[in-house]
């Protein structure tokens, strides 16, 4: 098989970054240093050669009221190519009472047309012998990651015990917990409140998941997984009072990470009050863009440490979709896109305002992910040995977002307008040259399921500690025993 | 009728301190001044002349598994006047499917013996259209405080939506909610976890209720009570977990209050690892005593004023029925005594050490539980026109606390062998003296139910913010409207 | 002597409000209650009937720069009084070199024409053997709160050492420090490198005093405070910084009370960006506005008690005195006006929407001042035996501020436009009624100087807290011992 | 020259674990795989491999009172080598009035003995234009890390004006300020208040530096780090206060590193109260040993990431020297040893405990200090190309601390008695294997100076913010402009 060499970039890593070329065989990384040669070769100058983004939120293809989410694998991750992203990591979302295993069948065959890697979480939607038996036989094929939603009341909401049982069960197969944070109780009370106020616009939508209801829920995952000696992964942390109970909790001592999106960093509430209707609702998700003080401190987060990855929850429905919730807002589908946006938008936000390192773009981009969820150094570095999914970065490429050139299959682009400076030159997905200046050369299919192993180092270090401070019986002789 | 006049002491309130003799008319404050004369004199050379303690959290008389908690209102309200306090509020509490009416008819039979005054809170332990109905009633009967159970799982425990719709209910008729904040479903699940650990003494109680889920519920009840719009009592308070949450919420200018307990500010979870099962026994309640720490926060936030309160949760369980639970801590009746400490244990520990001033030591055990519950200045204040409830308080005076000599009708105390300085010559219960220089001079029924109205200061204040603040419509022409 | 009567109000303290009428002889509240008749009969109907407003922070006729402010204790006192505000507390300022007590003496000359009563505070303003020796007598003459400046470098500012050393004396004489907290070292070299940088005009003031300067002082003021066991009271508090501090040092027991201001309160840094020169100049105040979110702080910090006291550093600069600075903005004259609309503007801004109850409204503009500053009740007070100084308060009569119309004597007015509602009816300083309905009855040299005893309560209580807690050595025989 | 492996060991590394053999050649690390061949082989088998210990904070043969701390470079490097230890930076300290450029001199000559690499800070003692401008001589050598002292008052101690300015020349030259935090005024003044107050002994050193004079002198110099825009590392973090300090800043987006002492996080100031002289004066140091709550505050900072390094401060002083404090604790001479234990104690009470992963040990023992100080990846990594100083870890071997058997030169150790488990069984410094299975096998001079170049990427970061951040003037014509 021939080789591929990227030469005169700077490669960046988590780590540092340096001056060397990058040698590709058998869509491996084989070689990084200077002068190396090879059959194609990709010129790098003035770029960086980074680890190609992972995205481990998103939503292809997802059910919803009969229909899917328009961004399925095959377009949802030429999408993530087209912006640097090699890899993501979709949701299985069993129905209520449908077995986890089954959950995956489906999920499996959705994925085969991907153009990227991928990875499964499993989410836990309901609570049974069933699923607890089966969650051992999904982590061992390589999926470790259990989401539960405590949101969405009266479909995929669990309640606070079905979490703590579920939780300890994950605990014992050394998997990470993560949660979708909503007060689901407060929400669905809230939403009936205001449309029998006359509240039933895309902005109710905003108002009915106020921060401090995803700030709470954030605090009781973080309570419940403390209790059940889990590792708890929290998605889409959108505001301070969510950001705040993650930090209380790491300062404890806690294993948490927190996961902003692109569009909770870089967009914000003011959106829901537009004039235009189809505007308003394109932009509803859960949680809802924030006041803008809320975006500073998710920038701090990333720059301290205390949230760790940036992600998309790419879940685009179209503006036809949208549209079901014309006179309530209940209605109208959750989910936008940003798979295709999230590198360009985070560089120019991050990078070339200087509140990120390029280190710490690759960090919270790919790196801390591939990690998390035991899937480094195969992906997540520029190391040999690795696979070679690789964005060559080109910092002075321009260009203004616009649902008219974008690769997703949605109809519009919440980033519309904006201008990002910063993108790929090349991206490329284990070794194959996916995107080549400008032009896509993708291929349906290429994709490969990536499956983790548990028990990583966090889990077992938890472990341990909890072991050390388990509760133990106090030792009586004669019980009761005497007096005042 | 015959005057009583307390002489050459220095009356201290909440506000300030100054020397003068107080006269007192028909129960009431008449005068407050230097040089007067009545026809019964007490002399309070060298003493503080202040507001009977309020005691707002007490279970006398509780029903429990078939038995009742050893206090009632008769010991209960003795025990009270013998260390200061004048005036005690007991939850009414309805069985799952009772009415509150109902209730408080038995409450009020409870209570016809009490020696001193006395008010209720009225429990919400289930949830429908008939309790709906009846808190109007409740309300005007001068009952504005609704208790709510996060704990105890299949029995007084509400669920989230059950106690928001129940917080929304007490906001609209100007009451004010109450929490005794744990989270039960976690609690619950701790508990068999423990027992099948072998974990079954009453040190595992503590192990069963740890401050994180203290701290969960006391945040989680922090937010539905902002979202429905309602200031926020929590009662015991143990530990800083609960305590941050209250800080931060009240830091958000949110109206909470936080009531400690004596018993949290002065002993410890060490308690609980006695070789002897009833010591630790005695010393069951929810939530348990705290590792030392704790302490420290709860004495901080009465110093800074995070924290309102100093209560008991007088519950006095026999060790007879204490040994219910031997072999099974969960059969352990939660509550310990604390009526006839409360006011000597503070003063020595806070007043005695510095922590707190004389004036603050009333504000946190009268003035400021009176304002709170609406029974200021009838309650809580040294004031002409106020309810002759007055302690005179000798700071010279000690003792060593003992079962063997208190009035309590329990067979152990869990302060025994503390000595205090700081005890009561006199102590009036509208104008009668009721301790007299060591001697209990009390009568029976001679306490009366105290009614407060609704729509505090601090309620209308909340609702004029909240409608300020509230959500509004869009308002858009053409729905929905243009594109991209 | 005449009695004075108000009648058909509803009397509002710090602590509760109710119906009442208030009967007045010879400056002095002598009843409280229904029906009261007295000379002259004042008709509150539908007015709160309060305690007349405190200032704890002006400076009349300071001098500066061979001129002074424009508002001496004439005018000063005469806008105080039109606007609610009964008693002003102004700093004696000896100059480098100058002793305490001679600069009492000036300030006795200068407050002569007072039209309301009013106190002094001292400043330390150098330190050396006659500072500590005089500081004895100023608390004898009842001053006995010491200010500090922890800026103007060069002018006032104190180091660290002599601030220590000023705090523990202040400590022994049972008194209280103050600070202006902003780091004068910091300021002053980022003053100089703003200039060289062409950054002359009033915004540069801004941008030389941010809040993390602030906060920083706050910081350490309080640690010195607390080192030296002497209770804390920062002034004009403007930041979120600052009040971090504050409530940190509270949360850990620390006796510290924060100060902000009006202007603080109700204005931002935007008018700094005014095209118009002399609208920015007149605006030039340490600390400067802040950005908005400082606001919610410090609203919040008010709500929860954080905060303690709203007051105004009125200091007058005309516009004339102003442009000293144009082309070096270090030279426009720090200062601005207010002592007339704090009451106006609170009121409007914290009880009209809900922030405030009107009891906290009474504490903060003058009750809790009154007991930090050991003056209440005489006042700070609507009680039997205090001063007459009180304030008939209209909730419905609104006005638009506007320099035109004020009593100051300075050109212009910070809150120009702006609207407020709840104003004066009546205006008593010791029973005289200086505003009737609008009408101006001031009388020049009726304001005496109140004089207040040192050894508070909180001073006995920090005392004993900190006596039972000194270091105290380790015995050892025989030094050095063995050992490995 | 010849080849070695380490064979059949788990690499271990910040970023993750994996069987490899490790190649060495030249004194680098030339192949990672499995399989590998070398002349010499040392066998890991049960063991990690890992990068060698960084210790960023040592005073070798440092100056004191005409004598010198007792561990030089020889004795003190091969301690560190027998620990694991494969690299120290040591502080050049100019005397004051004393060049920069001649202090580098001085501990050029010391450093020539040592047995492994090192690498120099530069201290700021004094200010003045021949250290302004010799500060960038200084960074061109490859030292670009100043070290500022706060406390040490008439001696290192510099005042804030004079470490703004150098904090701003630190940022122009692209170096990172470093300090030593705590208020040397106040530290001074309460040295005296305790001699005169008769606490003289070793336990007063302790007395004099509480964590709040700590906290806030972390706070200060976080501020003017800021205001300089540079970054800042702050050395031996003892203390809950100024890890929040710490924390906060970073949480602001600022960029703060704190490095606490294994010996802050091990032991606890009860040492101070042994009747044994020397047992408590042979642990003065300062900052001094913290109450045991402290050390919960320091290891959730590593936990979490708001503390990035674990140091020495090793200084060590004799016996001898420490009795020159007899009767005077202020004479004691400040400093104790720690090089050859840090590994293993945090190993053991890290790694052992669950409370760190293998990886976070490795990241905080070596690797965030090799990225912070720009020396990585020469310094801190298992990667080809990487210097060959590593550590081949047994996590089985055990020992217990004792002087007796000890390579440091002192006469005692103040971690006598402690087990440890997890140990050294070879050390390599660039190649040469220096500790080979409880043998030591140094060399004297084979340690080389490491430069480190200016301008890391987190350099370039700040300064981008700071400034697209910066002030700018307000464009205005005509000045003073109109009116009111
Ligand atoms: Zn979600
Ligand atoms: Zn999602
Ligand atoms: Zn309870
Ligand atoms: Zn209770
Ligand atoms: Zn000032
Ligand atoms: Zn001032
Ligand atoms: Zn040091
Ligand atoms: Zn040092």
């Amino acid at each position: 098989m021939s080789s591929t060499v990227i030469r005169n970039g700077t490669v960046v890593t988590a780590d540092h970054s340096w001056k060397a070329d990058v040698l590709i065989e058998n869509g491996l990384i084989t070689a990084i240093g200077e002068g190396l040669t090879g059959d194609e070769e990709l010129d790098a100058t003035g770029c960086y050669v980074m680890p190609g983004g992972i995205d481990p939120h998103t939503h292809l293809e997802m059910p919803f009221m009969g229909t899917y989410s328009s961004d399925d694998f095959d377009s949802g991750t030429r999408a993530a190519l087209s912006g640097g992203t090699t890899m993501v990591v979709d949701f299985a979302l069993p129905s209520p009472g449908q077995g986890l295993l089954d959950a995956i069948r489906m999920w499996d065959n959705k994925s085969t047309r991907a153009a990227c890697d991928y990875s499964f979480h499993m989410a836990v939607t309901w609570w049974g012998e069933q699923v607890f038996d089966e969650m051992k036989e999904v982590v061992d094929r390589g999926i470790t990651t259990f989401k539960h939603f405590m949101a969405y009341k009266g479909a995929l909401m669990v309640q606070d015990d079905e979490m703590f049982a579920s939780f300890q069960r994950v605990g014992e197969l050394g998997g990470i917990a993560m949660v979708h944070a909503e007060n689901g109780d407060v929400v669905a009370d809230l939403q009936q409140r205001l449309l029998a106020e006359g509240n039933t616009g895309p902005e109710a939508h905003a108002y009915s998941r106020p921060p401090a209801v995803e700030g709470e829920a954030a605090n009781r995952a973080i309570m419940i997984a403390d209790m059940a000696g889990v590792p708890l992964y929290i998605v889409h942390v959108s505001c301070e009072e969510a950001h705040e109970a993650i930090r209380r909790a790491r300062q404890q001592g806690k294993r948490v990470w927190g996961e902003p999106l692109i569009q909770h960093l870089t967009l914000d509430d003011s959106e829901y009050m537009s004039k235009d209707w189809d505007h308003a609702a394109r932009r509803v998700m859960s949680p809802p863009f924030r006041d803008q003080k809320h975006q500073e401190s998710l920038w701090h987060g990333l720059m301290s440490g205390s949230l760790s990855v940036v992600a998309t929850d790419h879940c685009a429905f179209t503006t036809e979709q949208k549209r079901h919730g014309v006179g309530d807002f209940t209605k109208i589908p959750n989910g936008t896109g940003g798979l295709e946006d999230r590198m360009p938008m985070l560089w120019t936000h991050g990078v070339g305002t200087g509140r990120l390192t390029p280190e710490e773009f690759v960090a919270v981009t790919s790196t801390n992910i591939a990690k998390v969820l035991n899937c480094y150094p195969k992906k997540g570095a520029i190391r040999v040995g690795s696979d070679a999914d690789i964005v060559v970065w080109d910092p002075e490429k321009t260009k203004t977002i616009t649902a008219a050139s974008q690769v997703s299959a949605i109809d519009y682009n919440v980033f519309e307008g904006k201008k990002v400076k910063g993108l790929p030159r090349f991206t490329l997905t284990r070794g194959m040259v996916a995107v080549h200046d400008g032009e896509m050369r993708t291929e349906e299919g290429h994709g490969k399921f990536v499956p983790r192993p548990p028990l990583t180092s966090v889990n077992r270090a938890l472990s341990t500690w909890k072991e050390l401070t388990a509760p133990r019986p106090v030792q009586r002789s004669g019980i009761p025993a005497s007096g005042v």
